[in-house]
């Protein structure tokens, strides 16, 4: 495992599991919570993927992910039923074996009424061995960590109730701060002043992101630095820039938005 | 190339590129219409990746991708400012050069008033040698084509105009129908039963999602096949499953949907 203490940055991906990400009927909710969650305990998100319910797909993926960052969060595949496959891919991807555990099984015991927990139920208590269980308040059946791993819930409301429960298990590093300064100036105007404001501040992360609203396009410009002091000094020569190319930096309130 | 025509099924990936995607900022819109769009096509959506705006993180994916899928699809990065890099990494990742395209440049010079299309504009005329444009009749800067790969907008409307614009150059496959069986009823209640059905009907893939409203869960089953006999035979297995155990299809309406 990655011992996030020794590192400057510590970083995070997510393996979104599901074919209902992929067929598009579903849209998943849980990257942009995940990402601002982690982002303000100084976890950077680096990378992402949607993958379906197929197990050489989850396997690879998860192994290509848990080498490269220091967390991983998946979410999806871990209910009853027969297309809820994460918990053996996990298995397999780190090569050990699986069964039930009796600390979840005590769990599902103590929430189903006797009787109720049935085979398919059952199959919620499956953690990889030298896995510990993720607390789930919401519908009881545990996730798990195992090493860098978090395996989650895709349903939100239960992912980012997890996401609390392993709170105090994530070692983040220093915080990214970030500004936005927003105008009503094509990225074409901007781009030039920018790219000089960019090349100024090695410590900080420039970002334009065109959005269009009310038939006209905006931009927002936004920079990201664990350096408070060259944050502050690079949105105020991006203010500047907004006001010398004739523009004010605006709210951009609720106007739709896009990257670029 | 892949030949589609030759394949039994044919496949898309996206690569949504752009670090606001990453930070939580922005939530990725295109996914699920691309994912929709291209199923009534034929083209199944078999992966997503999210990178940063990054040069090799890009490249790496793109490569992965290409390789593996029939089509794939970027968004973001290909507008005029210091972070748009997808054009030199797309060229990069083919191993060929890049330069303006004198197709792009006209295209530009009529849009803009004289004096207008700077250098940071400029840089959205520049395509890897060997691409043909795609049109964006939004903001007129084009995307391009370049073998398999569709580099397109990451902004909404400009990415939805951009697959209207390359629909004519995509050849699907027998196209997945769905059907979705929604019943207050808990996953595991129904679980075996569905792992049974599933297991009567190869054709047919069943998904199970639960989904969380108004204090109480409940499951969306959701069948795919390209056979319309067997998923309609699958349905009525379904149906028949979910009243057996007292419940009834619902319509879901609008009530909040997670996937499991």
């Amino acid at each position: 495992m990655n011992t996030p203490q020794n590192k400057k940055t510590v970083t995070a991906a997510m393996l979104i599991i599901g074919d209902e990400i992929l067929s598009g009927r579903t849209k998943d909710a849980n990257l942009a919570h995940f990402a601002e969650q982690l982002g303000a305990m100084g976890i950077q998100m680096r990378e992402a993927r949607v993958v379906p319910d197929v197990e050489d797909e989850i396997v690879d993926a998860l192994n290509a992910l848990r080498e490269k960052y220091t967390y991983v969060f998946t979410t999806g595949g871990i209910g009853p039923t027969h297309d809820d496959i994460t918990a053996d891919c996990v298995a397999k991807a780190f090569g050990v074996g699986i069964d039930y555990d009796p600390r979840a099984v005590a769990i599902l015991e103590a929430h189903y009424p006797k009787g109720h927990l049935n085979e398919a139920r059952m199959r919620m208590t499956r953690v990889p061995d030298g896995g510990d269980l993720i607390e789930n308040p919401i519908s009881h059946a545990p996730g798990f960590v195992i090493e860098n791993v978090f395996v989650m819930a895709g349903i939100p409301v239960v992912a980012e109730a997890m996401l609390e429960s392993v709170r105090v298990k994530l070692v983040g590093g220093k915080p990214v701060q970030s500004r936005a300064v927003n105008a009503r100036l094509a990225e074409g105007q901007i781009a030039e002043g920018l790219g000089a404001i960019q090349n100024s501040y090695a410590d900080v992360s420039i970002g334009s992101y065109p959005f269009y609203a009310k038939g006209k396009f905006g931009v927002s410009l936004v920079l990201r630095s664990t350096e408070l002091d060259q944050l502050d000094a690079a949105e105020a020569d991006v203010i500047a820039l907004v006001k010398s190319l004739g523009a004010e930096p605006i709210d951009r309130g609720a106007l739709m938005q896009g990257e670029g």
